[in-house]
């Protein structure tokens, strides 16, 4: 009688986890030194000392613990709207923020608030992190995945005017992506949101865009990342601050839906009552009090392009097919041979823990999480370089 | 094109928020000490100091906020089970406890995992909390609610076995409750499991009891409150830290499936996957490793009985009928007139902000919450007497 479908989901728990947990098994064994484990997304980068001292004076405050409302506190939603003003030049009512737990409940959330019908469809683009496909599922709609240009990770366009149908409700763009690093140009997001206005009006509609924007800030070279709202009217933003200050664990982001919206006094109501339908209260009190205080803070990203470069460097003389990305902290590498999950556990014999990219909706690519220690990568350049070796690579 | 049940769930907010928000209003308008606000949950008790130190020592340790595993921190699951086991001397196996944002999430995520069919049915106990009907909904289930007996809250067992059906998969319960602050007896716990048993053999299916259990500590009068999993198997517990330590923003609870539940290896899979399916990543990371110290903590409840005793005193005096409730922080009064809407209007009139019953599936009375600062309850013995004169109440 327990429900079969939530069965498989929890027990088919992600190759990601599935290798983390493996690494454990390995580290225990054979020594922490031997394992390198490129799996989780967990951020390397310290906590800025701003986050603590923060955290520890707002331990004195009377009633910080408490519920808020389930918006999220006034403060909080207001310093959000005054960085995204800073930082991007664009215009949010505080009244239209929602403070939730993490992108991960934004994204369900929004999708369960924009999803009515079985026939309802949503959209992405490959790769892809897999939890898009299922909380689509537990919106109720079908899910679909846009092809991309195996150069650079970039839309392909044409597929995208295949796939998108009447059925499609919603799109969700993740750039920085998660798993390839690559960063949508300011070209391709006008070109997109050219596409997307004219397919509105031809169905008579709106598309909502979801932009998914954990790595909006971890961008290297000097590049500017477009923000999409500016680009794009139907945009709804899920953010949140796990990357950027280095709380993954604290589940604090935000949904912002901006007044060029087509109904978006319906669209926030909806992402409320959706949020309330599963159970979220409110975001995590302490942690709303923190974003009031510190919502510009950003933690030191460098070491994700250092180890990017020294990874990119190396693996490329080895013979590996590795584009250096321009975001996020994943390097998205071609396998030598096709069956991404047989080289991944060719690997795993070397002590290389590589996710392969089946997971995110595409074949023969392995994702390198480049959020570890700077030790990791310089020490797991031997096994790289045997593992190329395997292959009679040559760089 | 968005969903019109989740605008509905999230503009329709509760009638609880909705006179809160009066409340505010009329604090500016009239000033702060004409207003008895006794609408919210929120806890008044002081959080325990040994919290704030724990939180400040914490903040010190490398890595506390990045991401746990999604069934939460090890240690944590561990200093759950140690806990239980002293309070009330019941064996859990950690890798069965799932550590969650609060008890709300708990109990969507858990119904979610239970429901698999359109004719399954969740049946819950009068009066209750207005959002198990909420939840029920999203997991796509059926809910339905069992009568109580009038004098003390407690459960119409005839009525009980009326609505058992064949289709019920899922019994709530909720005690101490809200809103009504009965503590159901041994007796009556006893009563209960050996219906479910004798209806789980008729049925052929397994009866889960999901106990919403955030009152769990907050008894008064010396009572011993029966933990529910040591008298019927196939209980799950859902439980908060929000009023036992008074950190009801902070979100964070648990599941506990117990070696005695049946299938219990798939219960717990599919609360695991369930709470994938809604975008819980993981429950805030600060707030699982403050639970690995302080589990066995608990804030000063004195405040509510004092309380509670004021108030009982006083209304009783004035002539309304009000039972003093053996647990949680709310008193359950009864109105001297039908309509509970139309009393909290006129009682709203004199400042005195109290729930109308509907709400909580049950006509006639008003909800009184406790969890006040005790001169709120002092300054308000002059409305509630004038009110109960408009009335021609007599003591």
């Amino acid at each position: 009688m327990i429900n079969k479908n939530m069965i498989k989901k929890g027990t088919n728990r992600s190759k990601i986890r599935e290798l983390f947990e493996y690494g454990k098994i390995l580290k225990a064994k054979a020594g922490e030194d031997s394992v390198f484990d490129f799996t989780l997304g967990n951020p390397s980068s310290k906590t800025p000392d701003i986050i603590k001292e923060t955290l520890t004076s707002l331990l004195n405050e009377n009633g910080v613990h408490l519920y808020t409302s389930a918006q999220g506190d006034e403060s909080a939603r207001n310093a959000i709207c005054n960085t995204i003003k800073n930082r991007y030049g664009f215009k949010y009512n505080k009244n239209l923020i929602y403070i939730t737990c993490g992108a991960a409940s934004g994204l369900a959330i929004t999708l369960k608030a924009l999803i009515s019908k079985k026939s309802d469809c949503v959209l992405t683009f490959k790769p892809y992190f897999p939890e898009y496909a299922v909380f689509s599922e537990n919106a109720g709609a079908k899910f679909k995945a846009v092809n991309c240009n195996k150069n650079d990770f970039s839309i392909d366009f044409s597929d995208l005017k295949r796939k998108l149908t009447k059925n499609v409700q919603v799109v969700i763009i993740n750039t920085p992506n998660n798993p390839s690093g690559a960063v949508y140009s300011e070209k391709d997001v006008i070109k997109l949101s050219k596409i997307l206005n004219e397919k509105q009006q031809e169905f008579g509609h709106p598309i909502y865009l979801l932009t998914d924007e954990p790595y909006r800030e971890i961008v290297f070279d000097g590049i500017n990342i477009p923000f999409i709202p500016k680009y794009y009217d139907n945009t709804i933003v899920c953010y949140s601050y796990s990357k950027s200050l280095s709380i993954s664990g604290e589940r604090i982001g935000y949904i912002a839906v901006s007044e060029k919206c087509e109904n978006y006094q319906d669209v926030y109501s909806a992402c409320l009552g959706a949020g309330r339908c599963m159970g979220y209260v409110c975001a995590p009190s302490l942690f709303q009090k923190l974003i009031a205080k510190c919502s510009d803070e950003l933690c030191d990203m460098s070491v994700y392009k250092d180890n990017r470069d020294i990874l990119v460097e190396n693996l490329t003389k080895f013979g590996f097919t590795c584009p250096s990305p321009k975001g996020a902290f994943y390097l998205f590498m071609k396998c030598p041979i096709d069956d991404a999950n047989e080289f991944s556990d060719v690997a795993k014999e070397l002590g290389l823990l590589l996710v392969p990219s089946n997971t995110f909706g595409l074949e023969g690519y392995v994702r390198i999480a480049t959020c570890v220690e700077k030790r990791v990568v310089l020490n797991s350049l031997p096994a790289f370089e045997k593992l190329a070796k395997t292959y009679n690579l040559k760089g």
